[in-house]
């Protein structure tokens, strides 16, 4: 994608004249993540005959972060751990869902969201991007007792919602139940009593039939 | 709606026996609360030609409360505030939206959430549904800054989806201007930056016919 020929979407409707250029900045900015909500991932709902999307993911990881802190192995400022989640898919937005069981996507996958990052948080004032890029930075490395949670939510998530829909993604040809145990394993670093759930579901998908042996 | 008859959305499909029962409890909230993302609100997305659900609202107000916190009239506790936007709509699981401009279901609003806030928190542990409804009534309360900027978030996301809209709920029958202007007055209470912005945008929306005079 020729980045640098991106409208933004506030330009569809341009704010008015008389705005503060920052808080400008600001609102252009929050217009333009909008499309967050319009990115689809791989998940069923659990609720609804329908895949999941991005923005509606964050949010649920937000609140499985404040219903789950007390499993975390380590103590983590929740606050922060939410912050976190609510900004670790923005990328996606320009770079596209990559779905786990995908290598091929997979290979592309940091290039892809590295350059998608410059963009969008290029659109912020650039204190108010370098916070968010931190963040984003912060969850990607995984080197802090808050994105080693925040990233067990992010595996947590869709085996929830793979359980709901007796298989769903796990049913993805080519993949077996010892694939899906290897993409969770990341659960541990962050909790090793969700860790032990997450392999308990699995367990009992194989033997049920959810997940191919 | 009868709440005792209510079956869980987990029940549908439930998780293995052999989980600490706590953490069962916790897994049954966060299925549960996968029907966020069926609640649909009045206002058009920006990025798409559909209405909002309220999982992608809150997510939104999230990540407003982390790009505009620098515009609050008080100092805020910027993780406390998003905590106070992932669960605000919560309760609409059961007591469903209420439109802004909807006068007749405004009146029945409160009973119907409080009835909804004791069946869905009811299904956490008690120390867990606690906490969860603590938050819930310091958004509703508006006594302190969190929640009065939370609140004026939750005013603003949607003048903003409007805008895109080139009027969208500004237009429903029988709302004026001063309807609009009206109903985000509380912004003010979080935000006199923010409010000016929203009288700017009010103005020149009225200005160019997107609402009624």
């Amino acid at each position: 994608m020729a980045f640098s020929d991106a409208e933004f979407l506030a330009d569809r409707n341009p704010l008015p004249s008389g705005l503060d250029s920052r808080l400008r900045d600001h609102l252009t900015f929050l217009i333009e993540v909008d499309q967050l909500k319009t990115i689809l991932r791989a998940s069923p709902l659990a609720a609804a005959n329908r895949r999941e999307n991005d923005a509606e993911h964050s949010w649920h990881l937000a609140l499985m972060v404040m219903t789950l802190a007390e499993y975390a192995d380590e103590p983590i400022d929740v606050g922060h751990t939410i912050k976190l989640v609510v900004v670790h898919d923005l990328v996606e937005i320009y770079a596209g869902d990559t779905p786990i069981y995908d290598t091929e996507l997979g290979e592309s996958q940091q290039e892809r969201e590295e350059a998608a990052a410059d963009q969008l948080f290029g659109i912020l004032p650039e204190d108010t991007a370098m916070k968010m890029r931190a963040l984003w930075d912060e969850f990607e490395a995984r080197e802090t007792a808050e994105a080693r949670f925040a990233k067990a939510m992010d595996r947590l998530q869709p085996l929830l919602l793979n359980w709901m829909a007796e298989g769903g993604t796990w049913r993805t040809p080519g993949v077996t139940a010892n694939d899906v145990r290897a993409r969770k394993a990341v659960i541990g670093d962050g909790s090793t009593a969700l860790f032990e759930a997450a392999m308990h579901l699995i367990d009992e998908g194989e033997r049920r039939g959810w997940a191919r042996s």
